[in-house]
């Protein structure tokens, strides 16, 4: 699965291609967002793996080593993990500055900045490497106007964290562009600005520019253009909902597609914490929305069905459409088209 | 007025007192929010005013320019008006470049880093004069845990910016801790860094850390403990409301408190957004809070009556009393003890 090289425009990130996607000593796969977003929509960028021992996620790409990724052209090692939090892990240090020290670029994505390592800033000094930190914000953000702007705008919402609300906005993006739309795919997260090129990494945001960030990013547009934004976190997790809300404001979205894992009952890493009924959902993001668009509609649910079969995913799709009287389909498994034929 | 020096327990800024408080070129008093909390809370500190040509903001305190007010042991320059958006104006430069050649402290509270001001840096080194910015966040911020943790904690919260949350807040200590209760007062911005000595300035925080960061403001304490904490925003502000709900999120309150401003229809500065009605948005702050504390209500209303007489600020809160079915009252016109007598 490859993404359109055009499909943001004009990228603003000069990114050494191809990768090495680093995994460092991950265990669980959600915190390996970055490097499966890389491998899913820029497979032709990744040239493999590279993981520490004890790490037991696995891409699916050839595993290398540093010295064998240089010989066959690798230019970047990209850290494609994130644990929640995003600090960088000291016993990926060694492996990172070995990279430098071959020639290699280094870019992350993590809150922690590669720039702000003592040990890797010397080394990227000394071996002229290249440290590229993308989830930085651009300098002078102000807060949002509330100001109504031209164009059309998707935003895709979650139900929680790591439910697919990247890949339903790119989906979509393709889906929309094969329908004869004018669309832009919008990134607000490190993965997404890595595939993408550009975009706005929305929870590294000072919290009064969020909204403002939000208006930045998807700017006034043809009266036909839509915008497809990239969701984060979710209104009822107990660290992002703010994140969220930033977002939702700024974005002023026409049209919500809202994201869940099927089978996920419970908000991954916070297990004290249900995930509401998606008429719950559904209601509270139409009300956040409302205030900066009264039109918001969640017009369809996108669901993650990658842990089931074929016959258990239609018949999970299935069972949310009745219940919620939306289109309920799995971009990654069947034509998205459904999820945007309405807006058309 | 004047604040219990001991109302925050040991505080953790030195600020160099007293106090000239700056007002630049205000001519919205709203914009002047800082300096009049210092007045009205540290009014032992605040020696007098410092106004530019066209200020017409006007504290009623003396009248003192940099040499005079030097003369007379003025240690600080506080710079009192925050515009919305949080830039230190060019026009403001010279001023204060010159305290700091005169050997006072500058102390600012906005976005804009005094200290980022390669001027006044300069100035700084030049004269060994300080300049202090409040409005930093402490290193080291994590993303909320969700966790409940002991004690009591009430929040403020509004239905605009500007309607006194932060002084309801600090009277509502002042009336727990008269009541014999064990009470804290949590600042969450520059102004109530200010007067309190200590604090996190929410709303420059990343977003991603904004709830870590109200988790880590009003951390566990005694059962029967209370953590007044000063809100932020409003939930239905365009620009602030991811502020106000991740501070919602992280300080778990089990009372609310809705500050809302006599009169006041539309959002400050957004005149195309209305303020809801009462109602609505108690059921809106209610059901936000639920998410971190089911038990969160809604327990009174303070209301800011200050462009109104006696009989007609009695008037508004006999209505809203009678439209919500909660105590309503001014702290600093009435006695704030109903607001708090249903918590002990």
């Amino acid at each position: 699965m490859m993404l359109d090289g055009a499909l943001t425009g004009q990228g603003t990130l000069a990114l050494p291609r191809p990768h090495l996607l680093f995994l460092g000593d991950a265990t669980n796969p959600l915190d390996a967002k970055t490097a499966m977003g890389l491998r899913d929509w820029r497979r032709e960028d990744c040239l493999g793996q590279l993981r520490l021992p004890g790490c037991t996620v696995d891409l699916g790409l050839p595993e290398f080593d540093l010295e064998r990724a240089r010989a066959v052209g690798a230019r970047s090692v990209v850290v494609g993990v994130a644990p929640s939090g995003g600090a960088i892990a000291p016993g990926w240090i060694p492996t990172l500055r070995r990279a430098l020290e071959l020639g290699l670029s280094v870019v992350g994505g993590l809150h922690d900045r590669l720039a702000d390592s003592p040990e890797l800033a010397e080394a990227a000094r000394n071996y002229q490497a290249q440290l590229i930190d993308v989830r930085v914000p651009p300098a002078g953000l102000s807060v949002a106007t509330g100001a109504r702007r031209s164009g059309k705008r998707l935003l895709t919402v979650g139900t929680d964290c790591c439910v697919g609300k990247k890949y339903t906005a790119l989906a979509l993006t393709r889906a929309l562009r094969q329908a004869g739309a004018s669309a832009t795919y919008r990134a607000t997260g490190q993965t997404g600005i890595l595939i993408a090129g550009e975009g706005i990494p929305m929870d590294a945001v000072v919290a009064d520019f969020l909204s403002g960030a939000a208006e930045l990013l998807s700017p006034a547009n043809d009266a036909d253009h839509w915008d497809v934004i990239e969701g984060q976190g979710a209104l009822f997790h107990p660290a992002y909902a703010a994140v969220t809300l930033g977002l939702i404001h700024g974005s002023q979205p026409d049209a919500l597609i809202l994201c869940h894992s099927a089978g996920r009952r419970v908000v991954d890493e916070y297990e004290a914490y249900d995930i509401p009924a998606l008429s719950y959902c559904i209601q509270h993001y139409e009300a956040a929305a409302a205030l900066t668009n009264p039109a918001a509609r969640v017009v369809g649910i996108s669901l993650n069905t990658r842990d089931l079969d074929d016959a258990a995913a239609e018949a999970s799709c299935e069972v949310l459409q009745r219940d919620t009287g939306l289109p309920c389909l799995d971009p990654m498994r069947h034509d998205p088209a459904p999820l945007v034929n309405g807006l058309l």
